[in-house]
């Protein structure tokens, strides 16, 4: 059968649904880019009667982080959900580098997608096999020279098995007849590029495996095996707390793996990679394997539906603060397909303003300020976040300090221009989402509750003031909560960067990443075999046949 | 890299270790022909000084039963093993049918060859990518057109993956929007042909699979699937009682498998299979998958190994009853690669009777006769299965009979012509062995027994005199032992056959089938596994992601 392309596939999910008029788009983190469309209209059945039991429609492709917990939180009948995407089921991806090494079983990190929606809200899947295309296209490999065909990448199942397999071949070759100790050297020299979470916890995985499992095995290749990290940056996990980022970088000295800090790849061919220092000094390097972890590129689908709808410079989608396209009705992209653009406070200034000042009369007083105030703070995160940044308790605080700055302290009304020298700073605090499972999946939960209650918070907005227009938004904007990180470093410890900065690491935290990771799967099925494989691992290792 | 042909690795293998002077092959089902070389003689370091401690080399190919069980049993610390396979794993592929259909993991059923060996007996392992060129040709096609081309085998793992994959992704397909009923329903119609026990199995698999699992997460699928069995004879499971023939047939009646007898497949193209039947009447049915599972074909390399030895003409090595590659010094064979060429008493009478004329006195007393009975019997197995099949309980019952049918029953003596008169029906008995896993491994377990005791038993010799020579036999001739057979046919029932015509259809069998094979891995690691897969699924189900 021939593949569908992607948009043939759009115009037959609307051929079968004729009467469609709202569309969503949602994203996810390693999962492609997904369309939704919703109808919301009353339909007209054949004979033309108004038929009001009519389901709302809604597309959502793809089937990652976003798609499945939007599907396992959406909880209301009155939707028909259509998935469509290369994939028919969900993947744990935090635990993608495990499957590297057989830590944990592929099978275990997946739950097939029509099991993970709930029971009332009826849903259909269609398998598109048009993502397929160029699926290496989703790493950023920023045009490095021979990035593509020679490096591995850690996005999807299917990476992680390649991986698998060719680390076992990797020592199978090596221990062939008739060759010197060079080529098998470098046949054992696996690379790793970028030194974010995936690729430092890939690193580990790699030397525990080598170490636990593989010199059992592999006798003779034990003192041939070396891995190497490679960092652009001048430390390897920089979006952790410093302190983490030393015990890595200590840790993974210890254990023999030479991390190469400030070093730029320039070019990679079948054998060699290549390598700039920030001295400008080159270094070619031979090696046996590489895993490229840096960062995630736009997926083709998405690219040309940026194209369409004039956002074609951009890397992402650019949504706002509901997770709404721009410029496009009813499409929602969440994810790592997309970028929510904050609106500025001072874009808005005179329209704040003019919104506060009830009377009309040119100035605020603080009692109309205040009255505002919650409905700002909701509708621009970046206010509170300045305050904190500041140590202010509320916003009357910020106000005073501009007021005595501008010498004008006794005033207790204050015009445009204070307002505007008061919340001047306010907007360096908007800081984009990092395009991380987590935020993705709480992207997905708050979609899907908004869509649950959309028909009450129709006549009931709970949202912000509108502040250029009437009346209030329907939902509050989508709001990120932070639940902090982990970066496992081999040899059980992991290190945790809690909020609150609370840090830790060693062999308590990778406990709680165990039961964190065990807690955070979609199904009872996966929580079991995840954790039987990780009690397996224990008793009798990582298995090494290469299928 | 560019992969070693099969006769570079030999060469290779043989560079590696200049002093080799004895080979042995063996072979596997479905894993391969292996070779073995062992060297016995002193050999010389590089200062002309003897060393005796060198060990004696034996090179295996294949890591089947055969190799995996020979593996299992040596024992002896004088040996060192190279083992060359494509393959750094066993299958225990009676679980293979299972694979296909999640019951099983794939990863529950293989072990490290390297893990299979004993600890005092030194291995090496090879992996001999050579083997992979052109797998498919393994299985037996007859030559039929489009059979290659368009139906899946079942012999390794990665088959069991593929036909995974591929039955998932025809519920995919058979979703789409689109599509007409027929089409729908072509697509959902698997062909199996062959009625031997993996075939059956595999339907029996397929069914179980449909109606437990996917039925519930693709409802509309429920009524477009079909399972049809094409088998040309006129009974599936021919090789088992009559008894558990007529219930497998009637199971899958009720079941709704659609099976074909008689039915003998001329045609495949990419979307219909043709078959005729015995009457001649021709069909053509549409299918969305075939699996093909019918017998064994030769694999090339044991193929151009048969043409070099001058058995070009055959379908399977021939070895002696002590596994020898006849015409080869040191080559054993096992497995499905491999046929034992039992030799014929009436081939040797005149040797057997000079033998045992003692006296040279032309004629046979029966003292003279039954002192070389029993090392006759050792010798020709086939002359106790005559005797058993006559009733009889000793060799002078058949004597005996042979001198009242001539007419000469007063003499105590026979001569040669009285001697081959008895036992001319005796050759009738010579038997095949099946390409079974059980018959490789017992002949691997006999193999590496031999080779255990074979210093003792050159001196010391164990097996039957030779007739063709002086002195005796170093060892007693291969004897297989029928354990028993299965025949898993779904739903919580198998049919098993044991020792003594013992039959056993429904639930009881199928617990012993768990029993048998849990006790039957080569490891504790799959017995955990397997063990744990078979829980897995009574409580969840089995999972239906395409990975």
């Amino acid at each position: 059968m021939r593949p569908f392309t992607f948009f043939e596939r759009l115009s037959k999910a609307f051929h079968d649904y004729p009467s469609l008029s709202k569309i969503l788009i949602v994203s996810t983190i390693s999962g492609g880019g997904l369309i939704v469309y919703s109808e919301a209209n009353a339909s007209y059945s054949n004979n033309g009667v108004e038929t009001e039991t009519r389901k709302k429609k809604v597309v959502l492709l793809g089937t990652g982080w976003a798609g499945a917990s939007f599907l396992k939180t959406l909880n209301n009948s009155s939707y028909e959900v259509q998935v469509i995407s290369p994939r028919n089921y969900f993947a744990f991806t935090p635990l993608l580098p495990s499957v590297t090494c057989g830590t944990v079983e592929a099978r275990s990190v997946v739950e097939p997608i029509r099991n993970i929606g709930r029971k009332n809200v009826e849903m259909s899947f269609l398998e598109a096999e048009c993502f397929k295309i160029d699926p290496r296209t989703q790493s950023n490999t920023f045009n490095i020279p021979g990035v593509e065909e020679n490096c591995h990448f850690l996005k999807e199942v299917e990476d992680a098995q390649r991986i698998r397999s060719t680390v076992i071949d990797s020592f199978e070759k090596a221990s062939l007849p008739g060759l010197n100790e060079e080529e098998r050297k470098r046949m054992l020299h696996f690379v790793v590029v970028g030194g974010g979470p995936t690729g430092v916890e890939f690193a580990s995985e790699l030397h525990d495996f080598v170490n636990e499992d593989l010199v059992k095995l592999y006798p003779k290749a034990k003192n041939l095996v070396q891995i190497t990290l490679l960092e652009a940056a001048d430390h390897i996990l920089t979006m952790f707390d410093k302190r983490i980022t030393e015990f890595a970088e200590e840790k993974f000295t210890r254990d023999g793996i030479d991390v190469k800090l400030g070093s730029m790849v320039v070019k990679v061919n079948d054998k060699e990679i290549s390598a700039k220092t920030k001295g400008g000094e080159f270094s070619t390097i031979p090696y046996g394997m590489i895993v490229w972890s840096t960062g995630i590129g736009t997926r083709p689908v998405i690219k040309d539906f940026m194209k369409q709808i004039g956002q074609g410079n951009r890397h992402a989608l650019a949504t706002d603060e509901w997770l709404r396209v721009e410029g496009c009705d009813n499409i929602y992209a969440l994810g790592d397909c997309a970028t929510i653009n904050q609106r500025k406070v001072m874009e808005d200034i005179a329209a704040i303003f003019k919104k506060a000042d009830k009377e009309n009369s040119g100035t605020l007083t603080m009692n109309e300020f205040q009255e505002v105030m919650s409905d700002i703070c909701d509708r621009y995160p970046q206010v509170q976040l300045y305050l904190k940044s500041k140590g202010m308790h509320g916003i009357t605080d910020l106000l005073k300090e501009a007021q005595a700055e501008n010498g004008s302290n006794k005033s207790v009304e204050l015009d445009i221009e204070e307002l505007k020298s008061a919340l001047c700073q306010v907007d360096s605090q908007v800081k984009l989402l990092p395009a991380t499972g987590q935020v993705a999946a709480q992207q997905g939960t708050y979609l899907a509750k908004c869509f649950d209650r959309m028909d009450v918070c129709e006549k009931n907005p709970e949202g912000p003031i509108r502040i250029r227009g009437e009346g209030r938004h329907r939902f509050r904007p989508f709001r990120y909560r932070h639940l902090g990180q982990f970066a496992p470093l081999g040899g059980e410890q992991t290190a945790a960067q809690l909020p609150g900065d609370w840090v830790s690491i060693g062999h308590s935290s990778q406990w709680l990443w165990y039961s964190v990771y065990a807690s955070k799967q979609v199904s009872w099925r996966t929580r079991v075999l995840v954790v039987s494989d990780w009690m397996r691992r224990f008793i009798f290792g990582r298995d090494s046949s290469r299928i």
